[in-house]
């Protein structure tokens, strides 16, 4: 069981709320990127999820070690924003039977959980700092920068859907 | 009624069912931003909830403008996602007492919403673009711009917030 809001007495609190919150979310996705993986039928948005999924299995890595820097348990507590975001991407993508507007969905999805980590991942860092928890810093700005970084890519595949259909026309 | 996945058959039912998700977010936004108005003890940031009321009404006029160059009638479709996000600000913020922990969850929370928006208009302006649905793009354009001038706002409020208890230190 996580904190519940009652007991968000503190900054610190509030610091160990969140990161039990992303590191729900990161278990999450682990969990639901196969899925997607396995839905997705441009090649190369396949293996940008399976390099996500590699991504993120270090991440809730990273996210262990903050909690013992903390001396704290690793565990999660139900993030109703993750769960929210992963059940639309499925709903959306549940019965689409055209490849090409899949894709479009499962790549639309996986933007938005990209753009939920990068805030809370931006958050924690800017409490890690207020709170002098310094030696957490590099390990949460890892993660953010891998979100960044897949961002980035999923909107260079947007792009390049585009393109190959541009020539195709 | 919105559409039904199954209902998804094209990129043009996509950005429809896209614009009827962010339409909805919008209008749960317009009617959740007064109790956040109301907790905020900060006056800067009850301020900018405020002034982002008053926006984000604009922007569901905006909407409405682009459903009706679509000739559709103006509809939202649940969203899970803003949803999820919603009642996860409520969630945490219910029960905080201290002041200054409840407007960095507050900010914290804003900060969730106007990354989803952000995504999801960067998304629209795409599809879009790829769908020459050229008339709309300046109007979801605007709306992403003013999510983003938000967002870098709560970013600074924030950062007043630290500099305020360093001087107070």
């Amino acid at each position: 069981m996580g904190l519940f809001s009652k007991d968000i007495k503190t900054m610190n609190d509030l610091f160990l709320h969140q990161l039990r919150d992303i590191y729900y979310a990161e278990e999450q996705i682990v969990e639901n990127l196969p899925t997607m993986i396995d839905k997705a039928t441009d090649p190369s948005l396949k293996a940008g999820f399976q390099t996500h999924l590699s991504e993120t299995k270090n991440q809730v890595q990273r996210l262990k070690q903050v909690f013992q820097m903390l001396g704290k348990d690793a565990e999660g507590e139900d993030c109703e924003s993750i769960d929210g975001i992963l059940k639309e991407a499925k709903h959306v993508a549940g019965n689409v039977a055209d490849k090409e507007v899949l894709d479009a969905a499962l790549l639309a999805s996986a933007q938005a959980v990209e753009h939920y980590e990068i805030c809370r991942y931006g958050t924690l860092i800017a409490w890690a700092k207020e709170l002098n928890l310094t030696s957490c810093i590099p390990l949460l700005e890892q993660n953010l920068n891998e979100e960044k970084a897949t961002d980035q890519k999923l909107s260079a595949l947007g792009v390049q859907r585009l393109n190959r259909k541009a020539t195709a026309a």
